[in-house]
Parts: C-alpha cells; structure tokens; sequence
C-alpha cells in the first residue's frame, strides 16, 4: 500500500522544515509552486527571514504534452534522486545537492538554483558562459568514465545497470528522437513551411539506415550511466557556475549520447541565429562563440576522459595499445550522430526548442528551422565517417 | 531467514514424488547423486517400476575448480531455470521440460535426458548427428531474436536484461575468456611443450586490440538473451535430437557470443581430428563433416534469423533498406572473434576440453593445440573485417 499523494504546499513545508542543514531556525516558509504540471510539482521553499530556499521536487504519475496525458512511473523519481546523488558524488559542484529523497512520494528535496538561469533561456538572452565548456567536459568525463567498465567495478557496475532500468522514460526517448522524426507520425510538429524537409527525411534511405544504426545503439549499449536528457533546459548556468539538473531519464546507454546532447543543443541555439538581420555583426560573433564552445567541450572532454583512464582505468585488457584512440574516436562519432539525433527532432518532432520556435518573423524562423535540419542530418549521415570534432564544425559552417 | 541447504537423497525424493505428471503413482523412487560436485548437486531419481525418471539440480554455494573453492550467487539457480522455462517457450523441443522450480532452495527439477549423450563426448567417440545444424540454428534465432529489441516489446526486454544480472557468473567469463588466456595469469593451465605459442599470444598487440573490442561487446552489448555458455559440454544430443541445457550463464549480451561458443567448440573437436595417425582416412572426413557443420550453423541460423525479422519484427525503424544485411555481417563478425576466443581459451586457460586433452599421444596433442591457437587467433585477427562463413571453413584449413 502506498502513501503517495501529491503534495499540498503546507506538506511540502512541513516537509522542508525538516532539513535542518538549510533550516536550523524556526522562521516562516513559504511556498511557491514553480513547475509547469506537465511532469512534476515543483515546489520553491523560502524562508524571508534569512533568504534562506530549497526546492521539493514531487513526480507526478503522468505526463502531460500538449494536452495528451499518459502514465508515467513513480520509479522515475528515485531513479532522478538516485542519479543526482551519483553525479554530485562524481563531479562534485557541477549538480544540485540533494537533502533528502523519500521513494514512496516520489520527491527530492534538493539545492535551490534561483540564483541561477536555465541554459537555454541563458543563450537566447545572449548570455556569455566562458566556464561552461570546462564545466560540461567536466561533468560528462568524470561521470561517463567512473560508471562504465573502464572506470568501475564490473560487477558492481551490472548491479547499476540494474538499479536504472528505466523503460517508461527510455521509451519517451526511443519514440520521439528515434521513431517518429523518421515518418509521418501524428506526435510530429510540422510547421508548413518546411514540410517538404521533413518529408525528403522520410525518403533518405541512406538517412534512415544511419538513424536505425543510432536506435540501435540507444536500445542495447550499456557503456555508462547516462543523464539521457542533456539539452541545455537541464543545465542551469551563471558566469561563474554550472549545475546539470533533472536526471529522470537516467539509465546505462552509450556515452555519446549524453555528449551528443549538449552538442547539438548548442547547434540549435547556433541555428536560431537566424533572428538577427544577416548583415548584424553579433550574428556572426555569437556563432563563432557557439562553435568554439563545441570544439571546446568534445575537446576538453576527450582530454579528462583519456586522463581518468590513464590514472584510474580499472580493465587490465583495455590498455591494449591502440584501444584508447580506437575507443576515443568511436565514442566521436557516436557523439557526432546523436547530436545530430538531438538536432533535427526538436525542429518538427513533438517538443520543439525556443531557440527556434521564439524568432518571431517567419521567414527568418523558416531559415533557422531548415539550417537545423540541415545540420542535424548532415551529422547523422557523417556519423560513422567522422575523423574529428572538426567535422562538426565543417558541417555547421557549411549549412550557412 | 533463507530455508536454503543442500539436500539430502531423501530430500530429493520427497520433492521429486510431487511432480506427480512424472510419477502419478506410488512406486519406491530411488535417487542416484550423478552431478560432478564442482558447482551443483544433481540428482537422477527414477521410478525402477515403472521405467519414469527426473532430475533434480541443486546449486551450491561455491564453485571448485582444480582444488580453488570461491563463493558464487545461488541466484544463479533461479537464473537458470528461468532462462531454461523462456528458452523451452522459445524453442519448443530444444530444452528440457522444467517441472518445478524453487529458488529459496536453489533448485530446478527437470527432464532427464540420460537417453542423450553429451555431445562433446559423442563428437570424441566419432558419432554423428546429422540434425544438429538444424536444431541448434533453430535454439539460437528463436531464443536470441525473441529477446532482442528486434523480436519483442523493447520495455519489456528492459525489465527482462533487469532480472538477468548475473554478475558473479559473467565474472567468469570475464576473467577466463577475456583476460587470462592474453597474461601469464596463475590461472592459466599450459603444457610446456606449448608455452611459446602461449607467449606469441601476450605479445601480438594486434592480437590483444581485437580481444579488448570482444570484451567491450561482452561487457556492454545487451543485444538479447543469451545462454552464455553453449559449448559442447552444454548440449545433450542423439542423432535425432539436442537439448541446450545449463543455461547459469544467461544474460543479456551479445548474440555472437553464444552463436561463437557453439562454432569454437565445433572447431575444438576439428583440432582434436589429430588423434588419427595422418594417413587415416577418418580424419580427414570427420574434419569435412565438422566445417559442413559449422556451415550448415551459421548459414541455417542466419536464414532462420532473418525470417523471424521479417515475419515477426517489431520494430518499425529496423526495417530501414540495408539494416538487416548490415546487422547480420555484424553478427557474423561477432561470431567470429568469439569463436575465436572461446577456442583459444580452451587449449591453455584454466579449464581444457577433452577433445584435445584426452589425445594421450603427447606429439598428436600438441599439434592439436597448436592447431587449435591457429585456428582461434586466426579467428579473432579476422573477425570484424570477415564477409562470410566461409573465411572460418578457410581460416580452419588453412591451420591444417
């Protein structure tokens, strides 16, 4: 029998006044409910008194996407908590603190981030995150490399595996990145004007033998406790900061997808450039900055990850010479095919990024949509082929 | 409090009287302890009366191997009779009737097969089986493609690897096929007279590259159920039937693994051929009719395979043009470097076979072994640029 019901903000107070490491005086909470009902309540515990906050987080058992609603498990929250401990414990500073996770409601009561802005609004805005490249390669390298064989017990890592089983949120993914981008399906989100992109995907062959490839992946790799929704709407940044939030889509699948992610979200921002007039210097400025960034966070990444495997690589048999290069490169080029995955379903698929959707003239909408497009399947259809981070820039430069 | 011990003979009457669709009368059982101590009881228990007999396996809490004793998981009894119930489903005919399992005890009561040999020691003792190709191509693409992301409901297969974790017994595999066989582990159990071949083996860089990819794709590839340890000591047979038995290996992993075990030990007995003096005419028609077999294997199971994709495959972007060939060269590549590995590890790891090491020539034995290491690191060298089953019948005779 379980306790769980959704919280009403006098329990997710009661609950809050609990932790005693962010509340220790008796000072008034108060609460507001921040979450946008589709997924989660999200609740934003303050105390005036001292600016003292938290956040309590509660998983709702349904999801709500432009009106449908469908069942969505409760397990998802413990998978959240249990990943976001994992990742602070890994990459310490680079997630929220977690105070405390109760399964049975389905809730973390976690750091509060307010101080921060999420990523994507970030970058639309014209934000500047000089550290965020440091920060991502960071994060990706220390906990991709210390939940896989190389970095891990190997046992220990199969009990893992088996702890973030996660079908409901798996099969979100395997539908809506990898299913249904591909034909007409009716979850896709086609604005008129490119229609006759999205239907010339629907007739690549050799597209659709890359993406099957892809799905492929996604469905039987277990190479590493991802994220599994690394997009820059789960990355809250300052200057200065970066917290990667909302592990609920967490399992073990290939390392590049979660890479790949935050690749090709930065592609869709270097997209949605299109708003500035073509003959505005920022429009340049602002994807140069975009690409260097990229190349910054593949490169960055592959230098910590090769570093962890020297000093801490637990596989006798991996230190085969030529295995790490060999390794390096696949992994490149799986990153290389996911972000470009990640890319060309949030142009028409069911959940659109406002990168894109937020240019307010539709014509320069239309160029951002197609140079999207454009980019996402030029790195899909390279993906095996790629020899360096290079290509992805080639890529992206050569859509304009 | 687990009611778990090893049973007594009168123990394992009682439970066998209860299987009463084996013993619907009251007749005296009588129960005969046949199992090899190392790893499980087994108890054959038959009904002199009336002719009706059954065995009960128990599994033990520790595994011996030449005189080491280390602590290994009873799950594995559950493991293995819930792989044997879904490989019975699966591949009607190709595996014993399970009649009762009971996991707190650790034990499976099943079907006896003493009216089939083991097919290694049929194979040593010249017999023929004309239907094996046949039945074990159908075992494996019924049970491998019905498991995999291909054949059934891809949420499902999710909550199936999640109840297949099998660390202890991967563990294994792990050490004594993918790590030992490459080292002067202690483990490793070489005869003298071929310590050189031994040592050419640690040194060949291009040799332990390809070995370190085999161990990734075990380690992280969770392509679909396997038995995960089909060698010829796993097969009962007559020449009109073959039962797959002693599934504790399952797990999901990748096909070529087990497709591979099934090939190296065909290959094994094919090396062993050098019993014969060179002059007999046996030996060179027991090695055709081993490389008909292995032919026969792979070409009957990649055609059964592909069928089931075609009739039963569930998903949609699989059928994308050129996937099923691509994903079928693939498979066979896999088969290959495993075959491979499964092969070498047998001629000086920890546990031999007896198809080399009951030759008791020692110069016969030799060549053997040494035939065998040609055939298995030609395998390995080989396997991911291979094109067709042909470069195994190839690679076999060009050893000679």
């Amino acid at each position: 029998m379980s306790s769980y019901h959704p919280l009403s903000e006098a329990e997710a107070i009661e609950i809050a006044r609990s932790i005693r490491e962010v509340f220790p005086t008796g000072e008034e909470l108060v609460s507001r409910e921040i979450g946008d009902g589709n997924l989660n309540l999200v609740f934003h515990i303050a105390q005036p008194a001292t600016g003292r906050s938290l956040i309590v987080k509660q998983a709702l058992p349904y999801a709500k996407v432009v009106g449908e609603s469908w069942p969505l498990s409760l397990d998802r929250a413990r998978i959240e908590s249990e990943a976001l401990i994992k990742q602070g414990e890994l990459a310490p500073g680079l997630a929220p603190r977690v105070y405390k996770a109760d399964h049975e409601l389905a809730l973390t009561v976690m750091e509060d981030l307010s101080d921060h802005v999420i990523m994507r609004r970030g970058l639309i805005e014209g934000g500047h995150y000089p550290k965020f490249a440091g920060h991502i390669s960071e994060f990706l390298a220390r906990t991709l490399f210390f939940t896989s064989d190389l970095g891990m017990n190997q046992q220990d890592k199969k009990r893992l595996v088996q702890s973030y089983i996660n079908p409901d949120l798996c099969k979100i993914t395997e539908d809506l990145i990898f299913d249904h981008p591909y034909y007409d399906a009716e979850t896709n989100n086609i604005e008129d004007s490119i229609r006759d992109a999205a239907e010339a995907i629907w007739r690549d062959e050799a597209l659709l033998f890359e993406v099957a490839h892809l799905r492929e992946k996604f469905l039987t790799r277990a190479q590493a406790l991802l994220h599994g929704d690394l997009h820059t709407g789960s990355i809250f940044v300052t200057p200065e900061s970066t917290k990667v939030i909302d592990p609920e889509f967490a399992y073990f699948g290939p390392m590049g997808f979660d890479v790949g992610a935050v690749i090709g979200n930065l592609l869709l921002n270097f997209a949605g450039q299109e708003h500035w007039s073509a003959d505005d210097v920022s429009r340049r400025d602002r994807r140069s900055e975009l690409l260097a960034t990229i190349r910054d966070v593949w490169t960055l990444f592959e230098g910590k990850f090769r570093r962890l495997w020297d000093e801490h690589g637990v596989d006798r048999v991996a230190r085969a010479a030529g295995y790490q290069d060999d390794y390096m490169l696949r992994l490149l080029r799986d990153t290389i095919g996911f972000a470009g995955a990640k890319t060309v379903r949030r142009v028409y698929g069911l959940a659109h990024v406002a990168d894109l959707d937020t240019i307010p003239d539709a014509a320069a909408r239309e160029r951002a949509q197609r140079l999207a497009l454009a980019i996402g399947t030029g790195l899909i259809r390279r993906n095996r082929q790629a020899e360096s981070i290079e290509d992805v820039i080639l890529i992206a430069e050569g859509a304009l």
